[in-house]
């Protein structure tokens, strides 16, 4: 039996999600699983189609990039991944995409306002976007640099609250608990984008729901006095 | 046999009808249905993914929101729902989501004019958009003062013309004389928030039809003498 | 056997193309099929929906509109496909739907423009838009009505070359030499005003391309001397 | 055995692709496949419904257009293609479609600015619109004029760095190494078009990314040092 099987299923799984809920076209983005006492990660090879994935084709690498298992190319975002995992202490899984219409706002280079309370049931306000990248990072390490620009949007932003980012004139990344929930993030941030979208066309000064109402729906969820689910 | 058999199938049927006609995302809406003479209410449990939902789940409470029967936690919402069902006399059933389209006019503050026919052929006039929920109210009973936000809306309408509504900021809730009826008025809403926003992109400055053509088809359709359908 | 059978079944099977293409939502929308030589038309009955219409259903009716067979109350839309059948000689079949993209140009009571040759491929020129229907044929006999109101936006226009107009704040007619036809040419119409709505999100000034390749292209498809297709 | 089989079936299945990823209507849209050494090409015939289609109806071409095999009458944009092929020696496969959003940007005449990272990985640029075709070159030999537009776009471009062009007025034309290789560029351009016009909704003064960013993300999946993939 492999050493990491269930981390790179974990990985695998959570790369699944990606086609299935219309996020990905052909080979475009990629899901890591982290496994934070061992030290490892485990992530999508690159370049390789979703359609011919298998948990076995998961890339295992210790937490500065060196493949400890797997015999594909990691993807070429990993880089980006492992500074995530580095800053983020408490997140066990990433997901990048490109999905349409978040792309479309970090293509505006615009943060997506909290419009409305389902923005607000999952992050308690805007989806910051990054500022764009240096030609000085571009030329440095252009994927470390990447994630770098994430890190330096969330100086003053819990990542556990927010998690997600648009890396303005790139696209989407998202984080969570674990590979599932983060690409679980990756599809309600989808969503918003696309509500944020219409609410444009509908109304182009529309604005953020005022800060009690925010937080009134993100608390009922996520405080310490959550009374959204089943309490499990 | 479990005493609300009937009424708990009710209920689960008009939830599944959700995720099936595309209205929610994961484990957002929820649908409830009433027996009116026995005083009580059929309600989704809290935060359970449609997927694993069976009609056993349903939630029954009496009209104060007391739980007669069932093992889980009751939506978040189902205050709102009581409030409805006691102020709207007639309704037998209340569906809430976060669909797109709908969600997004909410989100822009804006009540859907009646821009055409297909509107006017479900409700005589816009779909009403609330106001804006006062700090007072979120601190108060936040759910039960959705629900009041939404009588106040109702004062010079007739929740039966009109079995839908808007809540600013937040997202669509409609009812009907069943729980079924209720779902199909939240998929004629979805659609028609779907058409205004594509009307307000071909031209900003779209306003209702007339008063004349909205009575014309309303009434072809729900008046006194309507001759749409099969009579029956 | 019944007397009507194949006229039913070529109703039937154009109402059913409409649900299969997306075009319509529980009993919106209609089709019908004319048989000339024996001046009788078949067409969906009222309020029925698609899921349990068999071809049977569909009712027969000559062309003032007596029922001449069927159990059923036909399309509250009859009168306008009676009044069309008798305005445009050369038609066999006829469609009405409230397909969302010429349903919303329909509202926003806009003609769509020629803006490309996918739209010159099928007619010379705009989708017209009819005028507002008055109050004064509002109260008269209103479906009868709408067909003069199309009838009146093809003063100057060939029906055969065109084959589709948009009732101001309604929706979308086409019709064809057979019911299919009609069909397919509600399926066109839903697409150019799809790309036609996008179009204008693109550019808000975007008009019709020019004459010479308007006719180019509805010419080689349509002319005297097409050269599109297998010449069949 | 045909002797053009190979040929012939790679030409059907890229044309197959087309309705997969739901980028034709009916009968719209045709792909080629190019056999450099014998001096012929492989494309749909006019006007056949994709779902009748069979590898057999290809019609196979001489490079002057000579019909070589096959039965029907080759798609009438086939002199198009042929001036692409000529003009572009590297190429071996031609695709074009009416594809919705591709097609509106093409209807506002409007070549789409390089707004992310997600089309500068396909091409290190905007994606061309042609000048509008003249009257004179409508009357001489319209779809070779087509072509001759087309190539004038490519003075100052390199048709395999940018295997995709916008026919002002028109729709899309798309190429690549091998057939399947186009159509695959057909999905692309159609997916950029839909996030460039959702960027326009979302900031209407939206402009391309900085051209050190552009050339980053060409360079590593393009260059000549690319990383992107399994070097296969």
């Amino acid at each position: 039996m492999p050493a990491y099987k269930e981390l790179k299923r974990e990985a695998y799984e959570a790369n699944c999600e990606l086609p299935e809920r219309g996020l990905v076209l052909y080979t475009f983005g990629n899901a890591s699983a982290a496994d934070r006492k061992r030290g490892v990660i485990a992530i999508k090879p690159s370049g390789v189609d979703y359609a011919d994935l298998t948990w076995k084709d998961m890339v295992v690498l210790d937490i500065s990039g060196n493949v400890i298992e797997g015999k594909h190319r990691p993807s070429s975002d990993m880089k980006t991944h492992l500074v995530l995992y580095r800053a983020f202490a408490d997140i066990g899984g990433i997901v990048h995409t490109h999905s349409t219409y978040a792309t479309a706002w970090a293509q505006a280079m615009r943060s997506i306002p909290c419009f409305g309370t389902t923005h607000a049931d999952h992050l308690p306000g805007e989806v910051p976007c990054t500022a764009m990248i240096s030609d000085a990072q571009i030329k440095k390490d252009y994927e470390e640099e990447t994630g770098n620009q994430i890190v330096a949007a969330f100086k003053k932003k819990d990542p556990n609250e927010t998690p997600m980012v648009l890396v303005a004139g790139h696209g989407p990344f998202t984080w969570g608990a674990t590979a599932m929930k983060a690409a679980y993030n990756s599809v309600i941030l989808e969503e918003l984008a696309k509500m944020a979208s219409i609410t444009c066309t509908v109304d182009p000064r529309a604005g953020s729901i005022k800060r009690t109402l925010i937080e009134k729906h993100f608390n009922r969820k996520h405080g310490r006095n959550a009374y959204y689910g089943q309490g499990e």
